[in-house]
């Protein structure tokens, strides 16, 4: 039995209960023979609370102040999951980010994992401990000063903890049974998939799927660590994303591999906004010029789309979707960019959704375009952007036609559970 | 104008307005000319709320973990005050006790500071930063732990720091005005002191007066730093702790130093204990035996009297004080060394106080004794246990007595202020 890295999320820990319920999970592994990392989250809203308070304090905390802020949660959380358990009779350790090894860059409140050094925890797990490590949290490499990860940062510690200690598996405890095939709230129909690939996995979180995010599935795929996706509330098998299927025992067959789907699921993502940049010289460098104005802002794009230029005018439009988040600092950053550019307006649009089709086989199935755009014309759904990777067909489509457009497509293509009975969503536990 | 420590406890900085109300006072001071540095508690009922959530998961957590856990809370309120003077236009940074450089020892929940190493609070200060520092937490030299140094805790690292620095002075804000002749709320004419030696300010602390701990008062007397202890809700003079009075111009004298009375003030302590080992063979090495086994369980002792041997039995009695919450340790350690001591038997007593008169001119003063048991004696007051210093002489009497006591033996030295109207203690800002 090798070494396990297990991430618990805060709605899992949200108060003393959740902690010795997660408490006993991690001793049983323990039991089985693993060695046991254990990566912890915030507390419930401990984050929220903590927002809240720098909110009254200073409307907008400095990155350094508001890392040091927010890692106060984590702190407590660990700290309380290494007493559970030792009262349950086994050796545990709490590590902070910093003291685990996590060393990042320097941009605070998301910063990125440059390295891993876990000596303290491969000492802590040589002497008998559980190891219990501080998610979303890290230590700058030139500064020595506390960063946070950003969002999805505690699952990205887990993989990344994973990779450097070598594990068999990072277990990602959720308050869902795994990945679906699509959003369960949004289709009732929707199946848990038991296994998925890195790639897949990847189009789907950068297509909206909550469950795991991107920044996390990249680093797994990249050390290629078995990524398992489960409740912490039931003890069932989620959902598995790997390299490749894993084999299972059948009782008739022998060994068989998991058969993998041709579509993956179907997501959708209603938290981003269009910006369209207007009036832009048709010119070499132009794309270039606004696309560094946003990343000089530390900002993130998804889709872009660069219109066909008018012959009379010269000019084009380019359009774009980021984060309604990022919206403001976009049009902020376009605009004093504006002059060196040189473009006519900008539209911000931010009642747009995004559905997204997901799977490995679909560039070597033509029908599968064809069918998706089928779907969406059947139900209604007026398209107004659209971008493909080899895996991939996103659409973005008006915030109100997602939900119809989301079960539409899913019904197409025969994602839909035979089965009439509610899928299981989330935990009975809470 | 040079670098000045300022120190604030969590009554100070209870809420957001609290932390709002102290940075400007710290930002007054850098307005001043001044290289500020900053030790802040946890806010109000943080450390409790944690305690308390400690207890529901494990009834008795590990002092390693714990320490995690109680560290969480200087971080929260370091990062929001810095936050607060960032608000006010004043560059500010905070720091873990790690981070600061304060090196302890190994022993969890109140650890002992080994040496400070300030390096990162000094380059901060030469940026031009406000330093925050965390209070009552530090790092272990050997294990690289999270330590906290126990009770007093804050007020040692302000000082700590203030000697590591070579600080002018080392500000304790609190929420009275100063150190009293007596507890005000005891003693109604008890009066403020102006200035009190290193050494009746350490008497008056091991007393049981609560204003400044003993062990802040002796690292401050062994880098000879004055200690000035102010309201933080007031802008008032508190009492200034130094090795000399400090220089006063008055208009009529010109410079004037501060008198210094026989008598600095009366103290009480009823957090103590008492434990009376009964029957121990009256044979050189017998005290040691029961002392190491006290010291071994980590137990400070306060008073220790043994009685008079009773030459017919070969036997006598040994008593000693300690801090109530010590008290079944320290009871739990004899039992155990019993066999190897060989004493009759244990009795406890916890309704017991001390009352203590401190100045340094008594032991040259011969009435001061004398006084001090006839003012005792005219209030009816029975004594239990008796014990001098240079400049301090104790009695152990039944707690009930102890308020009446104070108040005779103030009036008796002459400490009672002339004034009818109230003390000023506590803050009306609050």
């Amino acid at each position: 039995m090798g070494l396990v890295v297990q991430k618990y999320g805060g709605s899992s820990v949200a108060d003393a209960e959740g902690i010795k319920r997660v408490a006993k999970r991690i001793v049983e592994a323990k039991k089985n023979g693993h060695q046991v990392v254990v990566v912890v989250s915030a507390m419930g809203d401990t984050t929220d609370e903590l927002i809240d308070l720098a909110e009254q304090v200073s409307p907008m905390p400095a990155g350094r102040e508001f890392d040091m802020l927010l890692t106060a949660g984590e702190r407590i959380s660990m700290a309380l999951l290494a007493m559970a358990i030792k009262k349950l009779g086994h050796e545990a350790q709490s590590f902070t980010g910093s003291q685990a090894g996590v060393i990042t860059d320097s941009v605070h409140n998301k910063a990125r994992i440059i390295d891993v050094t876990p000596g303290r925890i491969r000492t802590a797990l040589d002497e008998g401990n559980i190891a219990i490590v501080a998610g979303f949290q890290g230590v700058s490499q030139d500064k020595k000063d506390i960063t946070t990860l950003g969002r999805g940062g505690s699952d990205t510690t887990a993989v990344a903890l994973a990779a450097a200690l070598d594990a068999e598996v990072c277990e990602i405890y959720t308050d869902v049974d795994g990945v679906f095939t699509a959003d369960p709230r949004v289709v009732k129909k929707a199946q848990k998939i038991d296994w998925i690939s890195f790639e897949d996995m990847l189009e789907l979180a950068a297509s909206g799927s909550k469950v795991l995010l991107h920044r996390c599935v990249e680093y797994a795929r990249r050390y290629n660590i078995p990524i398992h996706v489960r409740s912490s509330f039931s003890g069932l098998q989620g959902t598995w994303v790997s390299s490749e299927p894993p084999v299972r025992k059948t009782q008739q067959q022998g060994e068989q591999k998991v058969e993998q789907a041709i579509i993956s699921g179907v997501a959708h993502d209603t938290s981003e906004a269009k910006v369209t940049v207007v009036g832009v010289p048709d010119k070499p460098g132009e794309a270039a010029a606004i696309f560094r104005a946003i990343a000089d802002a530390e900002l993130n794009i998804d889709m872009v789309v660069q219109n066909v230029s008018a012959a009379s005018t010269g000019l084009t439009d380019i359009s774009f979707t980021l984060p309604k988040t990022d919206g403001r600092k976009a049009i902020d950053a376009l605009e004093k960019a504006k002059p060196a550019i040189g473009f006519d307006s900008l539209r911000y649009d931010d009642q747009i959704g995004k559905i997204s089709l997901v799977g490995a086989g679909m560039k070597t199935n033509p029908g599968v375009t064809a069918s998706f755009f089928e779907a969406l014309s059947d139900a209604g759904v007026n398209i107004e952007l659209i971008s493909t990777s080899e895996i991939r067909i996103s659409v973005v489509t008006r915030a109100d036609d997602v939900p119809g457009a989301v079960r539409a497509v899913h019904t197409a293509f025969g994602l839909d559970s035979e089965s009439d009975e509610a899928v299981v969503y989330g935990g009975t536990g809470r």
